[in-house]
Parts: C-alpha cells; sequence; structure tokens
C-alpha cells in the first residue's frame, strides 16, 4: 500500500506518518519508484505501535528511535538486543549510585543478577525509597512479591512462545513491558480500592 | 526542636524545609513565640516523605500539597480523604473517555466496581493500549493478574493493620502507593530478566 494508504488503515494523519518516518521510527517501505514506497501489514503494525507507545509518560520519540533501532538491527544477537532495549525503556526510578540495597534483596531471594541487569538500578532506588519513609520491607514482604511477581512473569513469558523470530521477541520484550506495567499498577490500584470498600461496609 | 534542627535532623537544607512549609505540604509547628514555632517527629516523617515523594516522576509541588491537604483535613471521614488521594495520585496514563472495556473486565473478574474508582479510567488506558497494539488480553490472562495482585494486595493491606488513626491511613495509602509501584515494576523486569537469562543459557 502507499503512505497515503497506510495512514488510512492505521487512523493516524498521513503528515504524522512521515514523521515517524523521517524520525527512523519507522521502517522504510520497498521503493517502487524514487520518489514512492510499498508499504505491507509489518508497517501497519509499526505505526500502531508507535502511536501508542508514544502516547505513554518517558516514550519520547528519542526514546522510541532507540529502541525500534533495536528491534530493527538484524545484524546483532536477539539477546543483546532485549538486553539493550530493556536498558533504554523508561518508567523506572534509577538509583544515582549504587545497587547495595538491591543486591541484599535479591541475595535473600536467592536471585543470581549482577549489575549490569537495568532493574537493579530501579530496584534500588524503590528499596531507597521505602527505607528513606520508613516503610520497612522484611524478608519475608520481598519474598511474598517476589513469589506473585515471578508467577506473573513466567505466564507472560509462556504466551510469548508463539513470538519465536528475532524482531518479534525484541518488539514483543517492549511492547509487553510497555503495555502491562500500567495494567499491573491499574489493577493493584483496584483491589486495594476493593479492599478499602470491603473494609469500610 | 526548632526547623533549623528539623532541617539538621532530616539531612535537607534549611531553605528547602522553609519552602515545604510555605508551599504549605509541611504542617505548621506548635508556635513558641511570634517568630518560632516547635517541631516534632511527626514533621521529620513528614519531610522525609515530601523528599522522596517529590523524587519521583509526576509528584510535584502541586500534587503533593493537595494530598497531604488530605492527609492533614481531620474534619472529613477517612474513607473520603483515602478515595480522594488515590484519585489525586499520579502515575496513572487514564483513558480520555469512557470506561467499557474497564468494565468489562472488571464484570469478567466477577468485581463490582463503579467509574468513580479512580483506577477504572486507569485500567481502560492499559487496556486500550493493549488493544491498540494487537496484545490479546484473554480473560484468562486477566484472571492469572487479578489473582496474583489481588494476594498482593490483600498482603499489603493487612501489613496495613498498625496503622489505625485516619491520618496514618490516608498517608499509608499514599506512601503505599506511590513507593510500593515503583518496586513491584522493578521486581517484574527483574523477573523477566531471570526467565529471559535462563532460556538462552
Amino acid at each position: 500500500m502507499k503512505i497515503s494508504e497506510l495512514a488510512a488503515a492505521t487512523g493516524v494523519p498521513l503528515a504524522t506518518v512521515k514523521l515517524y518516518r523521517r524520525e527512523g521510527m519507522l521502517m522504510p517501505g520497498q521503493a517502487i519508484s524514487q520518489t514512492q514506497a510499498s508499504y505491507g501489514p509489518e508497517h501497519v503494525e509499526r505505526v500502531n505501535l508507535i502511536r501508542t507507545l508514544s502516547s505513554l509518560p518517558g516514550y519520547s520519540y528519542n526514546v522510541l528511535r532507540t529502541l525500534f533501532g533495536l528491534v530493527d538491527d538484524e545484524t546483532s544477537p536477539v539477546y543483546d538486543r532485549v538486553v539493550a532495549a530493556m536498558q533504554q525503556l523508561p518508567g523506572g526510578q534509577l538509583a544515582d549510585s549504587g545497587t547495595d540495597r538491591a543486591q541484599a534483596a535479591v541475595h535473600a531471594l536467592g536471585v543470581n543478577a549482577n549489575d549490569s541487569d537495568a532493574a537493579m538500578p530501579q530496584l534500588e532506588a524503590a528499596l531507597a525509597a521505602a527505607e528513606a519513609v520508613g516503610l520497612r520491607l522484611t524478608p519475608e514482604r520481598l519474598g511474598m512479591y517476589w513469589t506473585h511477581i515471578q508467577a506473573i512473569a513466567a505466564e507472560e513469558v509462556a504466551g510469548m512462545d508463539e513470538h519465536t523470530d528475532g524482531k518479534d521477541a525484541v518488539q514483543y520484550a517492549i511492547a509487553g513491558t510497555a503495555i502491562y506495567e500500567p495494567l499491573v499498577l491499574a489493577l493493584r490500584r483496584l483491589a486495594h480500592q476493593q479492599l478499602f470498600n470491603a473494609a469500610q461496609h
């Protein structure tokens, strides 16, 4: 399809689709003349993904350009690209320095993690904040979180089996993290509201 | 203690403590003269809380003034203040209009929720985003999330029993949501990283 048809198919204004292309977030179509290219279903999917992610806090065009660069870079191993994408994903408050609390926490959980795990500075920041306001995070409480969150992650990853090729794996890791994080938080707030209502009535 | 001692006790610069006071986020001390007031441990706790929350994305002084106004407003019922605080908490992407998807989801979960629940527009936005990028959220998947997240919330609320008076309940609801959300997300990213590492090696 032509770029104008891509715009029509996604409901995204043509000027915006062109901007996505210019910013390098949307991969090129197949050239059919010096001035025209042909776009396929993968472009429809990408435009939808760019539009949705760019509406989330922290997902600037700069960030998205980096993330989709990793999706599209088929010369690097999938593993490296997923790890790099996780490191570029916004959303996490990061600790300024050190990961002492995070290291102690993962040790208590029996998890092997190292500082290059993108989640570690994020975990450190969360633990430091809890400590600063006097919310004690006992090993039992931490273990409780970990049990449930591990179970969630295992089910999520099991649902990823259909995405076997490298491009899909990287894209799924990005979309799954970006899209499901707000869902997890919304459900947690809903659960709290329900428990709070139940306690009052 | 004097305000300078409050600054020393918290490690927050005196000018910043004065700013917290001026902005109405820090409650007044007990007047001991026309120009001096005396501050206690509750002020130390509040300064620590302001400093930590204001470092999180979305927690502007404006937002914090509203939130602490609810904590300190002892004339309104605790229930109303907690609900209002949850509605003012930043972090959630909110749907522009409607909560059709969220209503269908809570119905499938057997949850009684109404549109005034602050989590509903947030849930709607998360579900709309998943739909927009073609991530199908089956009732089974939704039920899986809900089972684990409900269990987490129940344990969190059980840990709240010690906070019985109204001020603490409102403050705990705010701090617990603000502080533990990044923790939940960091642990989820860590769990994904672990599963991904395990699959590669």
